[in-house]
């Protein structure tokens, strides 16, 4: 089906029609004096909802909360806050959860049930249900909230990262838009803090949650910041249906350029994560292709861009190839020495068994821009990978040791 | 059997009997004026000798050399260099190793079959023979000697590591000496660049093997640095029986006593290793207990100390010990969130569901002693491991960022 697929400029989370959204400043985080730190999503019309949550055996109580009321793949909103996680605070974390959604069911006239909750900043921490309860009736909902919205899921993040694609497709349109944060504890599987996707495709919920596994494996799964997981990564779509037509089921005519318009989003806020990772000054992209399988090729990818000496390396615009294919050995997926060609923005640094001569000083030069890439090809099947990172810098060090005090 | 062991003063690789080593500075380092980077580790008497490799898909040529040679189980000296790995280096790799061992084993009159080498430092680059061939007899072997070739190892280690113990059991006494280097692309499995370890004590050869492994797993393999792997990891151990009596093998009166001392010096090893990460200003020591099993134990105790957000708040003195039980969660073992019991430095700072009131300046100064001691007690189960690691810190990133350039 002939399909025409453009990002939205300036679109995000409230480009799909019929999503709202707005934020406020409750206090939860001790920020500067313009920070948002409590928002909410919300749909006109009720919507099938999908979601993958962190493999992280601690689970932040939010997520309890959202397996238990997603089984039914409906939502009509979502509160979200930032500055506290509300992850290892046991009991108390479910009920605060609870009371959460249910001052924002009651503020906005729905039933508690189809109201979910995410958090993200400090763990083992209690959400300050005090600042919650006196602000949470002060966010204004509208359809330019989502910028804000964006804003109040921040964490360490430096900007924050929006996306929406208008899809043209079999005489009608619909669009999807998101927005992310991220910067620290990014890594697969669910590289991501906090994800939220809407769309206003009548989607089946089947086809919806498959669709959502298929694009954050190819995106969210596919950075590496720190290595670490967070117990409340949340990825999570709704769609409500107002741009109307048959709902896109799994084979229907539509469900392709569906798949295809969910990636783009979510690579593009992938990206944006990776760029903005803590303390990072540019974005690493290793492709690995010819490896022996596509689980090789993702594998090899996301050790290369994960690796600590990689990243280092790349900070330092030095030129020092063997951590990357050490790296890839390392991965455990299959390797032949002789048979490995590996390039660096372009730049072949080793292939055919050697090093070949290059103009080292144009390398430094090339790992000194904004976006670095590294190609890696195996040659040895078809299984083709693309993962994102960043550098490791030493401001990544002082963020990270002055998070809590 | 009664047993008594003991640390040796000053001791090295070269305390047990009928090892005597050398080094020089034959040029392959560029570094400071009193810098060895060439050395040799001889014995007396032929040695039975086992080894473990790194897991890397990618080995240097030396490893190769090695794993062809100790197929006999058997070595009389090796050779060894800093400053390049001789890895990545194709057929001209594995030739220069083979020219190495020769021309060693001119110089002492031994058969080439005898002689193992192993290299250590930049990766992809080629061993430069002719500073080899010009320094090599230039080599002193002694029975101090072992003190230079301790430091001939070393690359961006700031110290050199050194132990050995005195066991005397039996009527009679053996001992057993190693030396190590590590710092940087230090992470299980084999987690260190370089161990070599000797013994006078009279061993079976698979006995040797079996013992190594186990020693190897509780030390070694329970350090991370940076989470990176080399593909020159080797750790040798070379037994030359001059102590006498009848070889000790599995089940044999002294198997208990070599591993529990082979087990010492192993630790006393990887410790320092950890102590010494590039960068690093203090020692992480790792112990969970309660776990489901020694597996389970084993995997969470190295996924804390690995854990990029740990060492970063360790290094600020950051109590953010959300951030211990979030990696404990990732590692993928089980864990029951209510049953954790978490301590720093012996100050509980989540038990029975809670974080309990704690003196968060008394544990800001615990953080900022040389050891930090992190005990996390699962209460699932009997497994138990301790797994080591340092800080990260600014600095690691300054030196990553500079190595080759």
């Amino acid at each position: 089906m002939e399909a025409k697929l453009e990002f939205i400029a300036g679109g995000g989370i409230t480009s799909p029609n019929g999503f709202r959204a707005g934020a406020t400043y409750a206090g939860i985080k001790k920020e500067a004096d313009d920070a948002l730190d409590l928002g909410i999503l919300f749909s006109e019309a009720p919507c099938k909802a999908a979601a993958l949550f962190t493999t992280n055996r601690i689970k932040a109580a939010p997520i309890v909360l959202c397996q238990q009321r997603l089984q039914a793949g409906r939502a009509v909103a979502i509160v979200v806050n930032s500055g506290c996680a509300n992850a290892f605070t046991g009991e108390q974390g479910l009920s605060d959860a609870a009371e959460v959604a249910d001052l924002a069911a009651g503020n906005m006239g729905l039933s508690s049930e189809d109201v979910l909750v995410a958090s993200s900043g400090v763990i083992g921490q209690p959400l300050p249900m005090k600042l919650v309860r006196a602000s949470i009736e002060q966010i204004v909902l509208s359809q330019e909230g989502g910028h804000e919205l964006a804003k109040a899921i921040m964490t360490t993040d430096t900007v924050s990262k929006e996306a929406a694609v208008r899809v043209r497709v079999g005489g009608g349109e619909f669009a999807i838009g998101g927005i992310a944060k991220g910067s620290g504890m990014i890594h697969p599987n669910l590289a991501t803090l906090l994800c939220f996707l809407t769309t206003d495709a009548a989607v089946n919920v089947d086809f919806l949650r498959l669709a959502l596994r298929k694009a954050v494996d190819v995106s969210f799964n596919m950075v590496s910041i720190d290595g670490d997981t967070s117990p409340s990564d949340t990825v999570l779509i709704m769609a409500n249906g107002l741009a109307g037509g048959e709902p896109i089921a799994q084979g229907s005519g539509q469900a392709d350029v569906f798949q295809q318009a969910l990636e783009r989003v979510c690579i593009y806020l992938a990206k944006s994560i990776a760029r903005d990772g803590e303390g990072a000054t540019r974005l690493i992209e290793v492709n690995v292709k010819g490896a022996a399988s596509v689980a090789d090729a993702r594998l090899a990818a996301r050790t290369v861009v994960g690796s600590s000496l990689v990243k280092a390396a790349v900070h330092g615009r030095d030129p020092n190839w063997g951590r990357i294919v050490a790296a890839a050995g390392r991965s455990g997926v299959e390797v032949v020495e002789a048979k490995i060609e590996l390039y660096i923005g372009g730049t072949c640094v080793f292939g055919a068994g050697q090093q070949p001569p290059f103009d080292r000083g144009g390398l430094v030069k090339v790992l000194g821009g904004d976006e670095v890439s590294i190609s890696l090809n195996l040659n040895l099947g078809t299984g083709e990978a693309t993962a994102w990172g960043c550098d490791l810098t030493e401001e990544y060090v002082i963020i990270n040791s002055q998070y809590t005090t």
